[in-house]
């Protein structure tokens, strides 16, 4: 029997975000604790989080979940971030952190790319 | 002045590999392995590598990227991975990583994606 949250077929989400405060996207504990809210909302379990502070600016975080991955990396100098949310199988909706994302961040201007990936028929 | 490893400009690649051993993708020091030096030939900077093994089967490996990051998730049941990499910047050349990666998994059938991502106009 497969397990339903790591299964071959997902949705795979790519976001741009612009025209957010510096101060915010540089904020590391804010960042990690508004990507945890958002895993939350897209029912996606969280399994370890690693993160970076880059120099003189910018951050990136990773979160490996039982179902995939999240990935946010942030660029204060251009108000800009991109993330991206991948969940397996049936049980998450990564449209769900998507929305949190942009409803706490309040970007001028989103540009969402979603992909649907894995073909059960080809991996039988 | 902005740092070239870090700028709001780069290429996300998304693939599906499919027909690939069992025993091949779900070792975990052996796909870890492979991504390292698919990595370096892709000219990236690791900082930190995170992994995962999933029970009954099936891996993640997660790598952060000075120039943003690697996933790799594993389906051995279906003989399938998906993968992603995103760098950053115009030193990497994430083709280098996915050629290296296809080279050595001798995968029957390959989908992949490549979408640029970043747009330094709205960002300024």
């Amino acid at each position: 029997m497969q397990i339903n949250s790591h299964k071959f077929i997902g949705k795979h989400i790519l976001g741009e975000l612009y025209g957010i405060p510096y101060d915010i996207i540089n904020d590391l504990d804010y960042m990690k604790t508004l990507l945890i809210k958002g895993t939350e909302e897209a029912n996606a379990t969280i399994c370890e989080t690693i993160a970076k502070r880059f120099d003189p600016q910018g951050l990136t975080v990773l979160i490996l979940l039982s179902e995939s991955h999240v990935s946010v990396h942030t660029y204060p100098e251009n108000n800009s971030v991109f993330f991206d949310i991948f969940t397996c199988g049936i049980e998450c909706d990564p449209d769900k952190f998507v929305k949190k994302i942009i409803e706490e961040l309040k970007p001028a201007k989103e540009k969402i790319l979603s992909v649907k990936r894995g073909n059960e028929d080809e991996s039988k």
